[in-house]
């Protein structure tokens, strides 16, 4: 199955001048030097990655560049969500400046999300704006965070507030790394993969639930998920660059799981990111069937897939407790969905068929919180 | 001359579904409330200014929001090219985020470039861009950095090396404040004016020569001076915004400006940027000269007219005394208009013909540097 040998799929995202391809398939970090040469001749590169990540895969990717002739340099950071701060993003920028790159050169995030919307983020600032290519190392990054361009750090304020789109010039989404996370990371990846069947892909959906065991084993089927995953992200992205409509789509089940991210101070021992999305997710079926907007075997379908995989599905399955619906409130209100004082949600009609709700009434949203908190 | 229910002068930049509006005319601040109303309604704003800006003019501008009923929070910096810092950067995100400022909300630069360039950096990176109106407040940041959306921040490596290309909404340049400007920093802005003459405009350098005295006193020279500067910068950025071209040719001077801007450890008591420039462009001409590509009666021309306005044209006008060639020319190499390790110098064949000169060994930098440093 994994032939180091095989043609990766492809994925296109079409955005113009700034598309790229995103390639997915077993081993492809041996061959990212020589993907990247043929692509990006003459380049030099500042590889950053994380402590974790560095001691499983970092000599790989190194070796692959410098067969293909690439110089490259490494920046480590501290594992986790805490490196996506102001002084981290300073430490990036300095490292990548220390090693005289020019716009021209690039900038490889190897990691999860942390590190590519870290290391994304610096790429589009220094020099305003240099080359980057992306090669995520958990699910989650392969099928989300290093499609599309959205880079940034975390501020006291709340995840994600500052950064910039930027597109990177080549994924790589090597699917043989994935071994080495955890179930429970995987499974929080997977968390975003059964989003895209949500949001409006009833059949992929479908396929997910029959063939979830051989995603999570490996091989062709998880390949085929990853690479339908990033090809619907990479629609919604060339619909929409710059999340001005469309784009809020994909935040099917953030504006809940980023609300209970805040709530549990972002603590990855408590809830992952994925896991805060399932439970939103969930939240966001049963919130439509609450508004007549879906049916309530929906909402049921929904949960028991996201329960079948392992991912939690409610707000009991938070461990250490939540606040108050008021206070959860609150934490959705500072989160960026928030247009001009009104509550945005992703909702939806049944699986596949999600929507752009604007002007969602703060007090529909806190009589529904009220009824989940105590389920 | 100031009367201000006269129609402020326009310039159109040409960018697409990103072009703006440049306004300039007296007391222009007063009334820009009602501009910014007009074209955003409904908008909230953060106010971003230093502390001796504040005093001359922070409350003329909140008058003028308030009365268009725009709600306002002011930022206050410190003066200085020091502010042009993370650590800076990072209070200003802060302090938008504090005032819950979303994307279509906007962010008011108000002051030179260094509180454009650093609060037009944080606008495009809160919530991965918002929307923002620069007034600037010295002729630097009117007619150049204000312009074109160039923002950004200096690090330990050097000046500018940080930053996005983010368009502000609109540009307010209200020419009776740079009455507030000591002569010093007037004379240093205008070396961006001549700039523009002296790249493709030699009918503008000739009208400069003859009004310049006016353009200094006040009234419709300035404005008009003011304006041709931003329609020929306004014409640069629409043909090349992400100076992959053209747009290098406003660095005409920059490239020694800003190693001599280095050398002299960015004190601002012994050189700021706009006698950095008028400088590198001297030496820019007389650097053709030597290649014979200019003729030295140019060369003559351009020096002997920034010499009348007061501003220093040669290595020797520099207080304090500058490092060895070699050492220069480590401050050039670093400098972000490097391609690759060759050196790229913006040469000229006379008055108003510069031209993107690439590849310039740098034994002939060298060579001109000891000529020049010895005069």
């Amino acid at each position: 199955m994994n032939d180091v040998n095989a043609a990766p799929a492809k994925v296109r995202v079409s955005l113009g001048a700034r598309s790229y391809d995103i390639l997915i398939g077993p081993d492809l970090l041996r061959r990212a030097g020589a993907e990247i040469a043929r692509r990006l001749p003459g380049v030099r590169a500042a590889i950053v990655t994380d402590a974790n990540v560095a001691e499983n895969h970092l000599a790989t990717l190194q070796g692959s560049l410098a067969d293909a002739g690439i110089e490259a340099s490494a920046i480590i950071v501290a594992p986790g969500e805490r490196s996506k701060s102001f002084a981290t993003l300073e430490e990036v920028v300095s490292g990548i400046l220390d090693a005289r790159l020019e716009r021209g050169d690039i900038v490889i995030p190897l990691g999860g999300g942390v590190v590519g919307d870290l290391a994304g983020f610096a790429s589009g600032i220094v020099r305003r704006g240099m080359h980057f290519v992306q090669a995520p190392t958990s699910l989650l990054a392969q099928v989300d965070s290093s499609v599309g361009g959205k880079t940034g750090i975390n501020t006291a304020h709340g995840k994600n507030l500052v950064g910039v789109f930027h597109q990177p010039q080549l994924v790589i989404a090597d699917t043989a790394v994935l071994d080495t996370l955890s179930p429970r990371e995987f499974r929080a990846g997977y968390a975003e993969v059964a989003k895209y069947g949500l949001i409006d892909r009833p059949e992929f959906f479908a396929w997910l639930e029959k063939n979830w065991q051989a995603v999570f084993a490996g091989g062709s089927e998880r390949v085929e998920a990853i690479a339908q995953s990033c090809q619907a992200k990479a629609d919604v992205v060339a619909r929409d660059e710059l999340e001005k409509g469309d784009r809020a789509l994909l935040n099917l089940g953030h504006t809940f799981g980023h609300a209970l991210e805040a709530a549990t101070g972002y603590d990855s021992a408590r809830l992952v990111h994925g896991e805060g999305v399932a439970i939103g997710m969930a939240l966001a079926h049963r919130f439509s069937t609450q508004l007549n907007l879906a049916s309530p075997d929906d909402a049921e379908r929904v949960e028991a897939h996201l329960a079948a995989v392992g991912l939690p599905t409610r707000l009991s399955d938070v461990p250490g407790g939540l606040p108050g619906a008021e206070q959860l409130l609150t934490y959705i209100a500072q989160d960026k969905k928030v247009s001009r004082g009104a509550l945005t949600f992703i909702l939806t009609r049944g699986v596949g068929q999600s929507f752009v709700a604007k002007d969602v009434p703060t007090s529909q949203v806190l009589s529904f919180l009220e009824g989940a908190l105590s389920q």
